[in-house]
């Protein structure tokens, strides 16, 4: 998917928003663990009630791959629903993977080709040559990790480094990186006031935000720094909308809360 | 398997090897593609012909996520067949990851209980509480990367951090977390030189070394500066000594170019 696309989407549906699947079958609704892929239904049912009120969707893997290869299937049928019946929306392989060179274009090749996601989530430590083989894959996506929203983004992104920040380092060095324009950042939204500073190093790339909700992160601060001229944002809620309810309605609920968090948006676009 | 156990069959076998499995369809013998899973084939034929000259084994996950599920059933049925038929021996999911705490307890499950491996490599970026969760399983091991091989090593690892460079900035700050006693780190073998600072800060921490073949590193420089009291070092070769050969006796083939390596390692034992 192209940019372009996902700008044209966020106009269309009033909405910024990504729904984490980070589906924990301790957390799910009892029902469903009757069904022959538990977490596959669950996602489904939250796809088809929540679809016209986000832009994106993003599992992370870690949660399918604890489940080893039963996991592994029911991530790679929640891409393929995906990719079926809502091609307009913008998926996001939240693996945080990288590696030397050779071997990041083995899991841009499992994430881009083999599952056909339109995004991945990469980790920058490894350097350029790490991050490149993701970028080269077009109308693809690489979301790379700059400030995250977790207690341990202190121990060094934040720590200074030729007078800037870690985390600013890795901003300005990637836009230098072939196909940058393909790049998206990861910024977490525990930490809104960074965004004003973030504008200045990449005021148009988008910025995958996670931390509201949950992690305590507030909507109104985040836009208020880090909206550019074309949204650039795409704000993440996980279990503050998957975990809405156990019940038999659970799908419903989510759907309501996730209202909530798009009439908020519809507000600042 | 507990550190005093690698070290006694370090000692007994004479060897640091670790042995990478990143295996490649396009690469391996053309006569084992008729096989119903010729990675599997592949790495059984190795591991049978190669397990005494060696301590560890290293697939990296990459190249199993890149066939999806089938790649994910090669690496389940890799790791079993290690566990059953060769205990004594080392295993490392190369797997590079790190996220927010409960989703890095998530990876850590699908390595440590769901394929059972004896360690995990993980990245840094994301801090302490990205790494506690992997610390927290007895008898486990994670293996952080500190100083890498490749080149974009050179982008943020080496750049200077308060005045040290951050990979020491990672060894010294990791030191500090909870069960650090069961950290291992990643410094590869291109940077020799470097292993004397980094043996003043973690004098007896095993260090897994990638590098050594195929990507220019030298042995006995590694053993010069690296080598500690209890010899501290994995050393790791994959395709040096998985694509010795590709014809029917590459199985053979990969054994005498791992002889080669653990005759070089016994001479420092």
């Amino acid at each position: 998917m192209t940019t372009a696309h996902l700008i044209k989407e966020i106009r269309r549906k009033k909405s910024f928003l990504c729904i984490g699947l980070d589906v924990d079958l301790n957390k799910i609704p009892k029902h469903l663990l009757q069904e022959e892929d538990p977490i596959f239904s669950f996602n489904k049912a939250i796809i088809d009630a929540t679809n016209h009120l986000c832009v994106a969707y993003k599992p992370n893997t870690a949660f399918y791959e604890a489940y080893g290869i039963k996991g592994w299937k029911s991530l790679e049928k929640t891409i393929k629903y995906l990719n079926e019946n809502y091609p307009e929306i913008f998926t996001i392989a939240d693996a945080k993977r990288g590696d030397i060179g050779n071997t990041s274009t083995m899991y841009a090749k499992a994430f881009f080709e083999d599952l056909a996601f339109d995004s991945v989530t990469v980790a920058p430590y490894m350097g350029k040559d790490s991050v490149e083989p993701f970028l080269a894959f077009d109308d693809k996506h690489t979301i790379l990790l700059a400030l995250t929203s977790n207690e341990g983004a202190f121990d060094f992104q934040t720590k200074k480094v030729d007078e800037k920040e870690l985390y600013k380092e890795v901003l300005s060095t990637s836009k230098k990186w072939k196909n940058s324009e393909s790049l998206m950042y990861v910024v977490g939204a525990t930490k809104a006031e960074y965004f004003k500073e973030i504008r200045k190093i990449v005021p148009n790339s988008f910025l995958l935000v996670p931390g509201v909700g949950a992690q305590g992160g507030n909507l109104k601060d985040v836009c208020k720094y880090g909206l550019s001229d074309n949204i650039g944002l795409l704000i993440n809620s996980s279990r503050g909308i998957i975990y809405a309810s156990n019940e038999m309605n659970f799908a419903e609920k989510s759907a309501e809360k996730a209202k909530e968090l798009q009439q908020e948006m519809a507000t600042f676009i």
